[in-house]
């Protein structure tokens, strides 16, 4: 087969050779012995933890932003003095140092997979660590992807974590290919960030012989294998035109018949800032909190806070800013404010603004800092809920963001009855912005973290969309601006239909913003709103996306 | 203060002497010891776990359906050998009976807890089993509501388990009323089923001296403590009133205008097919099979689900049955169907209809006994999906059902998209029933089983009535009926507003039905649209609630 399908996640075309990223690494045999000095096998496995903990630490170092944390919680896996004590007791035994660590670890995933929840879902985490102290241990090569190479090449593996990724750079990487995944997967979020094409859910990509070349359309989801040399051409001329195309579109977002749609970033921290700027986003329209609090065992102090948000505000003056409170709980725990005692679906359960209701003196502290950091920068601040799901509560939080000195205060449309109910939630809320990741995640009752219910989350499904038009619908009778911020407004067709359903502002991870920005400028809000009429008459988010093209003759040129 | 304030779950009014059920059992004081026998002291030990367990199968025995189920599940934990190990170990080391029961269950308890998800679910449970040891230990009464009285009471407690109510019969109980719960808690089911009044949340209940004369009005949720002696008079006549007009209704459901609207009943086995006949269901509008898989290594056989199938369809002749397949998983784990990995948040995850793209065979099964005992009874037999949430999963499962020789297969309308989208779902379905709890559930992001989420989950959001009326509005553009049978088509203002809404059929507990008969008598289809407008005006639960009442004159008459 010269041809591979899969589901395009980050649009544009890629060609380099197949590197084949196998994670998995042979299982220490039961029953292996170490030759007798059990004090120095010991040693042997306590260095190779370090080791792991360190390499952990540095590439969390420097990658920063939420890939730190990430790599900072497997760093202190690897370092656990109870796992030290059990490895340590085999050893005594015995026992292998690389089969002790495999075997330890293995007590540690049961319990982790027992408890299931947020801990459950780190068992991928925990296999990660003890695969490479096992490689450490039996001197394989690192599990490592390439990150200094001559030509961009295709990364193929079953899937990527974190640790995976940290480190890589949009230079070295020509596409992204996963056998596993959806439209929501760490690969498919790191590779829209990253501006870098890639198809996940695509079956028999890790079969492919390494150093095949390959050519990968992150729109169409299909991956050429070992394409003529005149279809590379043709497909890197295309890449060259689109990217001069891309550069050629500047300034504020728009119709190509002049229709204003205001294009803003994602962003996660400060540490965002500069990739915002560079791709020219008019403001933010999410700035998420919550990586200040995360990983910690008290809320960061409001001076604290207020630093952090200053820094953002700052490089933004005249520019909107609009900043979402604390949104933790569910696959987001923490000690201070989170209950302990797991619930049985912490994601329909005390998370979000609903925290806020035992633990009100959180949420004061937040917007204090924030308007304490608004009165010292000149951008225009909103604050957003996470959350909310009737107009009461927009009504409650409306009241202490006022309270606190900020008059702007929005709610996140990412619950269905909010997104039913915009008209009611005006009484509350100053604007609205669609999430669209956890609004599919409740509209389909289909976890986004469950594998087998990628097709649930695909935002092009029509029942998404109508929920969409439902929310513009309620926010335009009161007069309200209604954006999207979820991960649906980085896809630059779905950007066209958003914008036709009435999508006020669009808010995505800055790598995306030229090509929506491009996509817009290509096409008139007409073209747009019959792309949306059909995209919404179609029954299957496959004949969505195809209805919806058929009115947007402008991607294809832009290899989009 | 003479009145308390609750949510009223099960309408009607009912007096009675309140009966303060406490749970609570003082814990035995660490370090207490028995007096040197330690033989003798297990073996009290032990006698007294037995006991309990012997009690709690009596229990489940004589009361049936799922009842039996949670109280069989219980009598196993109070005969765990681990538990049994661990209390001997405590008694041999010198601790007390009643102590090392204590701290034995006290480990089991946080394993539960920390496990979360339905696990950790189950600690009231095991808590219940613990109390009802200690009880016996201590020669404390036992932990037992009073089931033969003289006159019927006032059944006050903070909250209550299966194993409380299991023998209760509505001759005992004039009216529940709890200090926690919520309109889908298990004291609101169980009201409704039996047909008495209940009101939940209600603040302070439990802080009524013992012997108070209580007047408990199940539809406004007002509790009169003390009331003088003309109101409990108007209170019986109105209540014997209500009885006689309720009595006076029978027939097919119908608006007072001669509209007619199928009546019928949920059923979970054969067992309830008494009171459905009882109180003049018009067939069962959704019978649950899960009973008959829950608690089982393996899935029953064909054989078997045949002969459960054929005992309902017989007792229908004619008349319409509509079964729901298998919907495991969430809180109904099966060993042989669901993962045992916990998923992070099982409501969202492979449940319903979901598990059969693992394990078609189950479906297969269940269809084929379907069809042979739909061959050997004359009801009109339907199928119905659990947790469709887009219409190719419904023509997939239409597809099944015609192969193993059932024409009419319908679709569960319980995920928001469903509700969005039935007029695509219906080149899969041929009816729609709405289930309102799941529905609400998703709708609001708010797990059933929190407690704190109990307003989010309240059946008169307007929302979940938007829902209710797309749903309506796609299954009438195709031709389709569309029911509802979750617990809001058993309160009467409710199903009026729900017939507004243009549903064509109403399927709730058997107990139900007199009143939901006599409210649509007493009011003309145009009374109910109305109704319905205002409630979908509204912008909170409770105005929706008040706001449709105002269009519905004949309710207050009945007391409903």
């Amino acid at each position: 087969m010269n041809t591979l399908t899969g589901v395009g996640v980050s649009p544009g075309v890629g060609f380099g050779t197949g590197y084949v990223f196998a994670r998995e690494i042979p299982v220490p045999p039961p029953g292996s012995r170490h030759g007798g000095d059990a004090a120095a096998e010991r040693e042997r496995a306590e260095r190779a933890l370090e080791q792991v903990a360190q390499d952990l630490e540095r590439r969390g170092a420097l990658a920063g932003g939420e890939s730190q944390k990430v790599l900072e919680a497997q760093a202190l896996m690897a370092r656990d003095p109870g796992l030290a004590a059990e490895v340590a007791g085999l050893v005594e035994a015995g026992t292998s140092a690389s089969r002790a660590v495999y075997e330890g670890f293995g007590h540690y995933r049961e319990v982790l997979a027992e408890a299931g929840g947020y801990l459950g879902a780190r068992v991928a985490d925990l296999d990660d660590v003890r695969d490479r102290a096992i490689a450490v241990l039996e001197g394989l090569p690192a599990l490592d992807v390439p990150t200094r190479v001559a030509e961009p090449y295709v990364l193929v593996a079953r899937d990527l974590a974190p640790a995976d990724t940290a480190l890589l750079s949009p230079d070295a990487v020509a596409a992204f290919v996963t056998e596993e995944g959806g439209p929501t997967s760490h690969t498919a979020i790191i590779a829209r960030a990253m501006g870098v094409p890639a198809v996940v859910a695509c079956r028999g990509a890790t079969a492919v012989a390494a150093g095949t070349p390959m050519l990968v359309d992150g729109a169409s989801g299909l991956v050429r294998l070992a394409p003529p040399a005149r279809e590379v051409e043709a497909a890197r001329e295309a890449a060259a035109a689109r990217r001069s195309a891309l550069a050629a579109v500047g300034g504020p977002g728009a119709t190509a018949d002049g229709h204003p749609v205001t294009l803003q970033a994602n962003i996660g921290g400060p540490r965002d800032v500069p990739d915002a700027l560079k791709y020219g986003a008019q403001g933010v329209g999410l700035y998420r909190t919550e990586f200040l609090f995360l990983g910690r065992r008290e809320a960061p102090s409001p001076e604290e806070q207020e630093a952090a948000y200053l820094e953002v505000l700052r490089a933004f003056p005249g520019q909107r800013v609009v900043v979402r409170t604390l949104d933790a709980g569910a696959d987001k725990p923490l000690p201070f404010l989170t209950s302990s005692d797991g619930e049985p679906n912490p994601a329909l359960g005390m998370r979000g603004t609903r925290l806020f209701q035992v633990h009100p003196e959180v949420l004061a502290d937040q917007l204090t800092a924030l308007a304490r950091a608004a009165s010292r920068a000149a951008a225009q601040v909103g604050v957003m809920a996470p959350m909310i799901a009737t107009a009461e509560e927009a009504v409650r939080f409306a009241a202490v963001c006022r309270e606190a000195g900020l008059p702007s205060a929005g709610v996140m449309i990412e619950v269905p009855s909010a997104a039913l109910r915009t008209a009611d939630l005006a009484a509350g809320a100053d604007f609205f912005s669609i999430g669209t990741n956890d609004l599919a995640q409740y509209a389909f009752a289909a976890d986004r973290q469950v594998g087998a219910l990628t097709a649930l989350q695909d935002p092009w499904q029509p029942a998404l969309l109508d929920l969409a038009a439902l929310a513009v619908a309620g926010a335009v009778v009161r007069d309200r601006p209604c954006g999207v911020c979820g991960e649906a407004a980085g896809d630059p067709a779905l950007a066209c239909v958003l914008v036709g359903l009435g999508v006020t502002s669009l808010s995505m991870a800055a790598a995306s913003l030229p090509a929506v920005r491009a996509a817009l400028a290509l096409h008139t809000r007409d073209e747009c709103v019959r792309a949306a009429q059909a995209a919404r008459a179609a029954e299957s988010a496959e004949s969505a996306r195809a209805a919806a093209r058929a009115h947007l003759p402008g991607l294809g040129g832009l290899g989009l």
